[in-house]
């Protein structure tokens, strides 16, 4: 394994998107804020705020719009970039009245767990999310893709590699500016991400593509650090690992945004993140949720900034 | 990262002896042979048994030689390995009186760690194991070294690279077949590694250097995917991530067996090991503990087994 040279890394915080809205009962809004406005201060800059959806859908995220006036309202530096999931045109006119500027569509590489998740097979997501993504761009945003179920798919199983470069450079021509590759289900292995990501780096640029792994089976470290020598330097993760996907069984766990940024920052690669500081962000919503977080590096650090 | 020529690899399975001396009460004999005998049926092939160590120093092994008669007793095929710790000179007598083929001894980069561990500074421990190395070299046995807090003391913090490099020359000119390069603390860190073993491995062949890491802060994975992709091939591991180091605090977890196959299949290199049979030896002995695995990966495969 050679030095990497650090160059650009980039990580997107998606706890408070991701890794709230998978929970039982909604969190307050204002509780939301101080979390992303303690993420901000750890250094954090690019934040996935919310998800404009349905509040019937996913009642935990139906204060979207309360919650980016929250955030508007506070003012946060030009140097943290906020962004949303929209699903649809309906969300992304909910986002654009919110004044957020960067929205994020989603796609699965398997009907089955597209049908389950947003009751639209692959094609039919493509036949919605199109106008969604013209229309933002028109407006003037940034818009990033989600391509979810890259490493395998709960209910269809194996997802060709050819058929994860296909989507993704559809997703691309489309005018996303990246593509996030999902492992939904922390399935992913090592050998797995060289196989997808050797393929899909002969054809697109790596900086075009993201990393968004689930540490479901404690594959997520080992799986970056693969992406990250193959060329990859974007990665989404969530603070003290907060989260799951709520359609697939035992698919709890993002990666935490402290093992990313310890990972990272051990190879040479400045994140700007201050992990002291993450970890406060991440407690302070953990206690608010009353839950221990899943990642190990999260725990040691936060019982020894309790000792001192 | 360029694909990965599996040749040899070796998985040296310590949760007999790492996993079980840190429990709070002793696990009964015929358990032990029971977890050793269901590791050998999932393909594990070298297994440290035991240590020969002082009763009062270490209760939880006090049964060393009995485990040991048990394991004679029942005979397994000349494909597995078994090994034991001894400690000094008399902890070798016992194992020679057992029948064990192969010893391991042990040592410290540290004098502060050492003293508090074996009440022995580093020099001191060189003293003791030299007459216990010749003997066992003496007696046929194959000889085993490890070298602990090589990322990191808790007590002393930083450990220079070039000593570790230096500690371990010494103990592969005094006749052990390999070093076992511990991380007792789970303190290290992927470009740690790099940093270390780059050192290391410009003198030392790769094949008479072993990883041992601790999974205390979810980096155990990144760490061995990158000491594998610098040539190392030996890991030691424990099942279903049993264990600890009795004397440095919040140093739990070994990295779980069952993660170290996952990892090094995927990458193409065969290990022998049934994932499933595997899951349920470590199952047997966490129920005999009444524990959970701190391993995801194994409390999934756990859950889907219990499932079918």
């Amino acid at each position: 394994m050679s030095a990497t040279t650090p160059s650009s890394v980039r990580i997107v915080e998606v706890g408070p998107r991701d890794g709230l809205q998978n929970e039982a009962k909604p969190v307050a809004t204002e509780d939301k804020f101080t979390f992303v406005r303690l993420l901000a201060e750890a250094g954090v800059r690019e934040i996935e705020l919310t998800s404009f959806v349905r509040p019937d859908a996913i009642p935990q995220l139906a204060d979207a719009a309360a919650l980016a006036e929250r955030v508007r309202a506070h003012g946060f530096s030009d140097a943290v970039r906020l962004s949303a999931l929209v699903p649809n045109m309906r969300g992304l006119e909910a986002a654009l009245a919110a004044g957020i500027p960067e929205v994020a569509v989603f796609l699965a590489t398997s009907d089955r767990f597209s049908e389950r998740n947003i009751r639209a097979t692959v094609e039919e997501s493509f036949t919605r999310i199109a106008p969604v993504i013209a229309h933002a761009l028109q407006s003037g945003l940034r818009v990033r893709g989600y391509l979810s179920t890259v490493y395998g798919c709960p209910y269809e199983g194996k997802v060709e590699p050819q058929k994860v470069l296909r989507l993704s450079e559809r997703l691309l021509e489309m005018g996303v500016y990246e593509v996030s590759l999902g492992d939904t289900t922390g399935i992913a292995t090592p050998g797995q991400v060289e196989a997808v990501l050797g393929l899909l780096l002969a054809i697109i640029p790596a900086h075009r593509l993201a990393g968004h792994f689930h540490d479901t089976r404690g594959m997520a470290l080992a799986n970056i650090l693969t992406a990250w020598k193959m060329g990859i330097t974007t990665f989404d993760a969530s603070a003290g690992g907060l989260g799951g996907c709520p359609y697939a069984t035992g698919a709890s766990g993002n990666v935490a945004t402290e093992e990313v940024v310890a990972l990272l920052e051990s190879l040479g690669a400045p994140t700007g993140i201050s992990l002291p500081k993450l970890v406060e962000a991440s407690a302070f919503m953990l206690d608010r949720l009353g839950r221990e977080s899943p990642s190990k590096l999260h725990r040691v650090l936060a019982s020894t900034a309790a000792a001192h």
